[in-house]
């Protein structure tokens, strides 16, 4: 679409082999850039970059500050001991934290990257187009998170009969709140790390297109 | 490959524009058909795609197996009962099968039709070039899926002293080896989808750089 007034990639590669070199062609890489709709994707890119750094630092936040301490009754029931519950007491939270902190801070890294190649196109851009590697790795990475949080979230809010485990979101309410949102913001970083790649694959199939 | 007997869609659609068809330039897509790069590229695919169906299926099949039935201590120690453990005792168990039986069914339709367009390119290979995103979304389902099995399971194995949830590991041992296996293999299916997508990225741009 719109394509009929800039010369091919193709064309461009091929021009050298007819022997006199235009001197005024411009990159065709640059040409790419001022057009409008790859304009709108860079810009959707930089929006996604910033919602995952929302995202991710939310749920990380939220899952950190979810310690609770409650009076729980002891073996004997007259008696009762004050006991804490907060996310270190669990690997998978602990996987939780580390997992989404180092999305955290790629998206970071990634989102001023992003605003460098919408602001200066040419090598910047070439670099944000790698992202999608990282992108793909991190969906892995925080999707897995995301269903660890999840499943012992479940087995605290529900508990499992067969396995004797009690469920503790009655005593901890505070605490299973804090989870449950933060696993929940975490399927919206996953969501959007979905769209990263998505968006990365339409400009790709669309620069393969032309 | 084997396709030079028929002419490219965009060439046939490119051609009217310049009035008069060169009858003896090769279309610039059928060159890379005829490549051997791109043939390697759609090899690799069709054998991850069949390692995919091979790991899905593995995984469920390992996690539905995974039933044991054990004699265990009930709440007067002479006492003891027959109790069996099975993987729908476990929600999260339940959503493994379910999410690695959708990568399954999913991993024989795109390695059927990964074969068409290798054997038959064209509209085929057009079709195909569209699973990635049906690829980026599975990893997602799979990943979490993977994650949630090994986080259940992790609590089998060593319980969790703060939520006061024993192991059954040393009970059920069989069965953990079951759900641990699964989850292992399943673990080997995520990164399968991993490959796949970067394979798919790393040829769009390929293309896109031609």
């Amino acid at each position: 679409m719109a394509s009929t007034d800039k010369p091919e990639v193709e064309n461009v590669a091929a021009a050298p082999e007819k022997g006199a070199v235009p001197p005024a062609a411009p990159p065709p890489e640059l040409k790419s850039e001022t057009n409008t709709p790859t304009s709108y994707l860079a810009v959707a890119e930089v929006v996604l970059r910033v919602l995952l750094f929302a995202t991710t630092v939310t749920a990380v936040v939220v899952m950190v500050t979810s310690k609770q301490t409650e009076w729980i009754p002891d073996r004997l029931p007259p008696f009762r001991i004050r006991n804490s519950s907060r996310f270190t007491d669990s690997p998978a939270f602990v996987y939780f934290v580390a997992a989404l902190s180092v999305a955290g801070l790629y998206s970071i890294i990634s989102t001023l990257l992003s605003i460098l190649a919408l602001l200066k196109p040419g090598n910047w851009k070439h670099l944000v187009s790698h992202f999608v590697v990282i992108d793909v790795l991190l969906l892995g990475i925080v999707a897995s998170a995301t269903g660890v949080a999840g499943g012992v979230a479940y087995i605290g809010l529900k508990g499992n009969s067969h396995s004797r485990w009690l469920k503790i979101c009655n005593i901890y309410d505070t605490f299973c709140a804090h989870v449950a949102s933060a696993t929940a913001v975490a399927l919206v970083a996953s969501i959007v790390l979905v769209l990263l790649i998505l968006l990365s694959v339409f400009t790709l199939s669309r620069r393969s297109l032309k």
